[in-house]
């Protein structure tokens, strides 16, 4: 709720809010503002109001006017020079169903816009990451001498050795065998995506992907001009028949899953799908690129594509964001030989080489056995808050599109989550809507929510009233 | 030189280092191995020992016989089966004229062969970059809070806000006038580079380097798709009726060229010269990104594109691999507010965010005015370097092809240098052939020295002995 105070007048307060929400990408280049009536009844002010601030955004090179349709956010590259009312828009391309700008999403999300808990972020509080041990094993490997030996060289192309010896032993507990010549580590699980990306596709290959999905994976492939297909994911893995005619159609190079804990729907690949995803791939010959980002929080024994695969044809990547310094951005990519000198090229051309000293410290805490603790630990309270969520969730009208499990929350809330995400902005908090999850955005009743992040009455009953009023 | 043990015959010995290098990529794929005859000479042993090494890494799959032309280094992809001689190959793609591998010359570089000194490495020596600062920078920014603060976050997209505003004080200091705003932290020079690759152009777009140039500049450019077109860079700056050329013929996008203490040359870039790069940068409408690696090392007066251009159609890129810490891995990279947002994307798309902790800890080492101080110790101390390498390299009967600057020297050593590199790691000495200074491999008799690892009479002695034998 905007309040006048005597420095600013509610005017600037609301231009403000809008002009930092632009900037932020909380709000996409191509949106529309609300309507003058729409706006000015959200925020409890007079239109006249409104109108001056949308003015002052327009002034500002912010937002354009189209005539009969309303404000609209302008791209960045078009702020340069304010603007007054803008030529009409070639017909081709409504605002509606302009292209996604998925990283205008994502830029978003790194926002805190306020204190309060976040439902819409993707990983944990940063209070349920803290430890010991992991300050013990930094102090111990910036101890001078090994400091400097982590410094003053360019350090190994493939990854610090322990940690890759760590990942090797933790991979065989989840019955993928690769020894340490068979893993590179690599700037968080996403510039390992990114490296396989780049060593197998060329642009204009198709990419079969989940949908619902990561928005970073799709916005990622379609810079690099890949044909997204999108495959709907189901309870127990995505639609054979869907991927049967994609590699009929398009004879895909490439199939990307999370088959663990997806992201953002939870479920879990079941084997018997599994082993038809991988019958598929030998026969259409396709690589599959599985991304265990949530492995932390599963059971060892959950289905995983590269243990039935022997990483023959799939390639195996996780990271260490989900469960302990997601900062350090320590992710790792694990193949067979042959493509493993693939994509070691590709991390020296695009990076050289990886900060040893935070892999050497994560190594540590592998080999001392903490991380393990600790993941039991964060498992236990996650499974606290995702049943105490889940009950607030239900409270609050929601209803669960799939079978509440991991970090997140599939949830239909009957709003357009879009419109919702705004709203609840307005009051501080981000949400992550369903539009974000789709290879081409549309809109979506559906959000993401942050198990560990909604455990907060104030947000539900918040939440809550603005969906009543929508 | 092989000398026979109980444990391991000369056979043996001759086949593990051939395969050994294989691996490490110092033979790249496609190099042929040298006759029986010459083998046996070089290495002091019978002609049979040869002969059944090379039997045995045929055996191992690491090369292939082809009819009377002898053994190649097989494709790592092709080394799965062993295989006898294979069918001869098609007409088209001799073998002399295959396409550069650079990566596999690039990978070379990062393995250390023996503790001599390394004249083919790119960085200072780890003594060299030995400091008090730095340990107790890292131990300021690892006691726990501010630990926990830096890890347990992803942390700003653009990179840690003290960091940036150093390195925006740093860049006033050079004629550049950027705000934190403009500039983006990223993994190493390296990073930067990629980044901006990837959002100002498409696979297939024309692109001018520098030749001679930088290795992996060339292969990351060519594995994005781009069409390298070699400018050759003079004393004072590059071709100019070349790039005109270019311009009218190809409109490329994009200029890369390192104006300040040009890798491998030396050169910097005269004002005139870069006025009149810019001036055909405006009347082509291309970007130029300017690559200041070795910023540290030169004046701050040196003439630099960004600082005459404003950054209009300039994009800066720096890091501090070359002058405190390699595997830190900070680069960063300053343009234009409406580029920055595109960068910015990539960046997210890429890695998401850069570590923190390790930003903070060189903003800490630049806030206080120690890496200013340590710059001048190590430029003063490369001065010394320098004049003595000059000397040595002289007396061993080389030819300087440009005026001894910065860190690498240029020099003729008027043999083949692919050759000698494999004679010199015989000998345990990294050196870098001068064909991996140029867009299309082609034989040289030019090679890069650094001037901090051949202060080393030894070694010039043994260039001097194997250089007489060729």
């Amino acid at each position: 709720m905007l309040i006048k105070t005597s420095s600013q007048s509610l005017t600037e307060q609301l231009c403000a809010r809008f002009a930092q929400r632009i900037r932020d990408r909380l709000l996409a280049p191509g949106t529309r503002l609300p309507s003058v009536r729409q706006c000015a009844q959200q925020q409890g002010v007079s239109p006249s109001t409104v109108v001056a601030a949308y003015d002052q955004l327009l002034a500002q090179g912010l937002v354009e006017a189209r005539k009969n349709r309303g404000f609209f956010v302008r791209e960045p590259a078009q702020r340069d020079a304010p603007t007054e009312v803008a030529p009409p828009r070639p017909p081709q391309a409504p605002a509606s169903q302009a292209p996604v700008d998925a990283t205008a999403l994502i830029r978003g999300m790194f926002h805190r816009s306020s204190s309060k808990p976040q439902p819409g972020i993707g990983v944990f509080p940063p209070d349920w990451l803290e430890s010991a041990f992991m300050p013990a094993a930094v102090r111990k490997v910036s101890a001078t001498p090994s400091l400097q030996a982590f410094s003053l060289q360019y350090g190994e192309p493939m990854g610090d050795s322990l940690l890759r010896r760590a990942l090797s032993k933790k991979l065989a507990s989840l019955g993928v065998h690769a020894g340490p010549e068979a893993i590179i580590t690599t700037v968080g699980a996403t510039q390992a995506l990114d490296i396989v990306s780049r060593s197998l596709l060329r642009a204009g290959d198709p990419v079969m992907v989940e949908e619902p999905g990561w928005a970073v994976e799709f916005a990622r492939l379609t810079a690099l001009g890949m044909r997204l297909l999108p495959v709907p994911r189901r309870a127990d893995g995505p639609d054979l028949d869907v991927m049967a005619r994609y590699c009929e159609a398009h004879r895909p190079k490439l199939y990307v899953s999370v088959s663990v804990l997806h992201n953002p729907t939870g479920y879990c690949l079941s084997p018997g799908s599994a082993h038809r995803v991988l019958q598929l791939a030998n026969r259409w010959d396709f690589h599959v690129l599985e991304d265990d980002t949530y492995s932390h929080l599963a059971p060892d024994h959950a289905t995983r594509l590269c243990t039935l695969d022997g990483l023959q044809r799939t390639i195996y990547v996780s990271g260490f964001a989900k469960i302990l310094a997601p900062n350090w951005r320590i992710g790792f990519v694990a193949a067979n030989p042959a493509l493993v000198e693939q994509l070691l090229d590709t991390k020296l051309l695009t990076t050289l080489t990886t900060p040893a000293l935070l892999e050497r410290a994560m190594a540590l805490c592998i080999e001392q056995g903490q991380l393990r603790r600790h993941a039991d630990r964060i498992r236990t309270r996650l499974e606290a808050a995702r049943s105490r969520s889940v009950k607030l969730a239900l409270n609050a009208g929601c209803r669960f599109a799939a079978e509440p499990a991991g970090l997140f929350g599939w949830v239909d809330t009957g709003v357009d989550t879009d419109a919702l995400a705004q709203r609840m902005l307005d009051e501080g908090y981000l949400i992550a809507p369903g539009a974000l999850f789709h290879a081409e955005r549309k809109p979506s009743t559906l959000m993401r929510i942050n198990f560990a992040a909604t455990q907060d009455a104030a947000f539900w009953k918040k939440y809550a009233e603005l969906v009543g009023r929508m």
